[in-house]
């Protein structure tokens, strides 16, 4: 099976959408992760919602995570303010702004290791240079066994 | 909101169960990942499905990836037999055995400073020593953005 037929459509956010966005967007249809487009549509970096978690946590807290525990339940409530007028961009770590992207034509073990190398749980489709879609570790999984 | 009522049902699998039904869950209910439990039932470890598809590569393909290039679809369909008769523990790289867990009575701030501090996507939730149930970082996003 060729990746265009194995890519999926999958929630695509950009770059320079608002990050409160992309946290409902993982919240709402309970993602993983989301797929991070720059301004061309091009796939740019994956988002992922532990990513999301760890910059609504404070600094603080990050630092001595005992104190985590005598904050109070409207500390705890303020927590998602942190993102408000952040972009996407603010959020993503220069670490994560590598996608792997397969093309249309590209085989089942040829997906499976770039997905291998890039231990990557998502990488992209591209038909020349044009985004048609994602394939995910599960998505290949099921590819896979069902062959 | 603690721990306890933000926790939610998620496949489990016990170590030692066949690694082909880990790799069947997983594509079935298309999950990043699947928690992994010890003999006594407590959590052991996340398998994402990532790792699954790193073991289904072939070392030959993943030292030269140029090679899966030539692979025909007989042989892509193979990929999978290389599950077959290993032990979830077996797919389980050592830097992964381990598994961040909040206990019932955390709150939503320390539930996200454990889950930003092993930069996990998923943390087991105990009633003592009893699993309760998972947090996912998506589901933490919900109840951040809810409140």
């Amino acid at each position: 099976m060729h990746a265009a037929q194995m890519a999926e459509e999958y929630p695509v956010i950009d770059l320079d959408s608002d990050a409160m966005d992309a946290a409902r967007l993982l919240a709402e249809h309970r993602l993983p992760g989301i797929l991070v487009t720059d301004a061309n549509g091009a796939p740019h970096s994956v988002l992922p919602a532990s990513q999301v978690v760890l910059f609504i946590v404070p600094k603080y807290v990050q630092d001595d995570p005992s104190l985590a525990g005598v904050l109070n339940e409207s500390m705890c409530n303020q927590v998602a303010n942190r993102l408000r007028g952040k972009k996407v961009r603010d959020v993503i770590p220069e670490r994560l702004t590598k996608i792997p992207a397969a093309q249309a034509d590209d085989n089942t073990v040829e997906v499976a290791a770039l997905m291998a190398r890039y231990k990557s749980p998502l990488i992209a489709v591209l038909d020349g240079k044009r985004l048609i879609g994602v394939i995910t570790a599960s998505r290949l999984l099921e590819v896979a066994l069902n062959n």
